[in-house]
């Protein structure tokens, strides 16, 4: 049985009824995450660029834009796409190294509007896509990310797979499809360098080219049949080395999705955990930022090598900054996307707080890292007080999860720009998902707003 | 300068002005051998599916379609893509190994059409096309090829080039262009192994893909400035071995449109020199295929390897059978679309005759290849005549020119089910594009047809 078989029977034979209660809670939240990053990034201009050459384009009324309006299935799925992963608060699987939302919730959003599928199928067709998506990431990571942006090379399959669920492929065409979003698979990392607009570009083609392998399928078109470990197949073409075996270990019985994380603060995200930390002993302790004599950060390397910049000159360059952010959570007791600005970027508080910022690599913590992303902060008062938290995970890992309640507060903030009623409607749809018998209502009051 | 920097520049400077008349007059011999593979492509299975999938996504009426009727600038790049591959006689470049009319000239056409643009900026577009792509086809050979389609990923940026001229995109916005052509570069070859239908999907997408990058460009849409060198780009991730040099090497002042090969015979390219050897012999001495006694074929040894199949069971098999191919030119004086059916594959004399075929290697020709891919055929009569002929290069390699007479002849036939006045009209256009004022004009019949 060729791999592409394994995923087809999974997919084939995985529905709604098997997804256990804790998947399905998860799912949810997920899409939720999704939709705040989406309407966020919405009127940003890579994907205000995106999204009026698709209008230009046209297409039919089938699916609508999170943009306002709606266009065909697969324009959709690359606005909505591109603008989902802009505002980089997207939820990221650490193993696959896959942003999945970006890539399987507009391409199975659109279809299920589409078809009038009920909640429950999206649900579904969504734990599917990203169980797909984070298996293929998994085996070729690390290697493949050196060149690679696997949201986009993976993602294409995850989307595939969702879609294929939600137009209820049989086992052979979703071979046929898996092989034909395998050889549309693409998405270079060069454009870093730049720091082009090039990402927006990928999340939004791959979530567009995932459909359509399963729209193509649907139809009888062909694909190979062995796509992900044939000899000039995805693994063998875009990975030094790779692991077939995270395919189907335990397929069917653990649904990856729920090894997600999601981010809460809008920066690095190797600045989370001090974040974390500053926010609870500011909170714990009352702490003023006038009353403090030295912030002590304990971090592993990499967070000193990538984020030790104490005097940051832009609002991006500033979330990369543990010394921005650290200050940032003390003085305003919140880094959310609001609160990186212009305004904070320049404030003396944070500013006079930052010089009082010192970072070190903590022995301790780098050697858990990888495997925990963790922190060490201690704070000194004026009077010489010192208090100390460590944590071994950021919040929203799967072992310091976020609740609910966190990410409808973070879908709020991100969806600043809705009315109370459609932020009230959206969460209300989202969270009762399970219950909506037909997800072309997830758009509802968005669909008429053009 | 980087090498997208370089090409960028050419591509600004290069008009239909700056085009040497030989090169011109080639140009719309490749515009004309495109039309007819997509003509004829233009029903086949792949085909249909794509198209029907496009017309139900919809788009604005903006280009027109080979099938029938307008829609979106992407679709029609798409749909026309993807039907100009499907019957294996477009052109082929052999030291980049890819075939450029398939995702060049939809795009390219497209684009003219909707600009409303001249003949000459149609011509110039697709020579600069052609060149481009070329360029980096040759930069990655062979290394590529073996799991990359050359045609779709270096394709990609062929496509991207002739839209940028005639979007008119400035030298920044070429950069950004190809940066974003680059980066959706994709197709595997192991669809091959199962004959799948992805092949058409492959030079439908590059040629979508490539246009895409250049609508986004001039839109403002950023891309990374070193697409095709840098550290994480298009050589280091997708050729094991490349060479830079072949990019700008006589950039400019040498168009390798010239270079490009066509193909007369609706066979494998390897049985061309044989069926070229046999059409003259049969001509020259008036043989009728009951005098023959024995034809001796000395080929290369790839053309042992792949084509020494004396019974085949299938048309498609027969196009991949030297001795199906030379009885084939002996008995019916032709090897085009037409000739390749089920009734010349089990006629009788044809049959008689491959049994009759010797098919061996001939040092002196395999020797000399991949130079050249020539061959030795002779023919022996029952009255013991033997009449032996050589040649270096199939007919349509530059080294053995097809004439303007020979291409018109292929187009008539692959555009058989057209009506005469619409097989003229086009023949008439094409001949004469550089006195065209509208590229719109190209379709002008076709388009009221859906």
């Amino acid at each position: 049985m060729s791999l592409s078989e394994k995923l087809a029977r999974f997919i084939v034979n995985t529905s709604y009824e098997d997804l256990p209660e804790d998947v399905v809670g998860f799912t949810k939240l997920c899409i939720l995450d999704w939709l705040g990053s989406a309407v966020a990034g919405s009127s940003k201009e890579p994907v205000r660029i995106i999204d009026e050459l698709a209008r230009e384009m046209g297409g039919a009324e089938q699916a609508s834009l999170v943009t306002g309006g709606k266009t065909s299935l697969t324009h959709a799925a690359l606005v909505n796409g591109a603008a989902s992963h802009v505002v980089e608060l997207d939820d990221i699987h650490k193993s696959s190294i896959i942003h999945a939302a970006t890539v399987v919730v507009p391409a199975a959003l659109a279809v299920a509007e589409w078809m009038n599928k009920s909640g429950k199928d999206l649900i579904a067709a969504v734990a599917i896509g990203y169980d797909v998506c984070f298996r293929i990431g998994e085996a070729v990571s690390p290697s493949h990310y050196y060149f690679w942006h696997n949201t986009a090379t993976c993602g294409t399959f995850g989307a595939t797979a969702a879609t294929a669920k939600l137009l209820d492929l049989n086992e052979q065409q979703i071979v046929h499809a898996l092989g034909n979003a395998g050889t549309q698979a693409a998405g270079l990392w060069e454009f870093i360098v730049d720091g082009a607009m090039t990402k927006q570009l990928h999340t939004g083609k791959a979530a567009m080219n995932g459909l359509l392998a399963s729209l193509l399928a649907q139809k009888g078109f062909t694909g190979p049949s062995k796509i992900l470990e044939g000899d000039r197949g995805f693994f063998k073409a875009m990975a030094e080395t790779f692991d077939e075996e995270r395919i189907s270990d335990k397929l069917g019985q653990q649904f990856k999705i729920t090894e997600n994380s999601f981010k809460i603060h809008a920066s690095c995200r190797h600045t989370h955990p001090a974040i974390d930390l500053a926010l609870k002993l500011k909170k714990e302790h009352a702490i003023r930022p006038e009353e403090i004599r030295e912030i002590r950060v304990g971090g592993y390397k990499a967070v000193y090598d990538i984020t030790n910049n104490p005097n940051p000159q832009t609002v991006y360059a500033s979330k990369f900054s543990l010394q921005f952010c650290a200050s940032l959570a003390f003085v305003k007791g919140k880094a959310g996307l609001a609160d990186f600005t212009e305004e904070t970027l320049w404030d003396p508080a944070i500013r006079a707080l930052m010089e009082r910022v010192k970072l070190t690599v903590d022995p301790e913590v780098d050697s858990a890292y990888p495997e925990k992303w963790g922190s060490a902060v201690a704070v000194e008062t004026q009077q010489g007080e010192v208090h100390r938290l460590t944590t071994d995970y950021p919040k929203g890992d799967p072992e310091n999860p976020v609740t609910a309640d966190d990410l409808v507060q973070k879908f709020r903030e991100l969806a600043a720009h809705l009315s109370d009623s459609e932020k009230n409607r959206f969460v209300d749809t989202v969270l009762h998902l399970e219950s909506v018998s037909d997800a072309a209502d997830f758009w509802k009051e968005r669909s008429r707003s053009t």
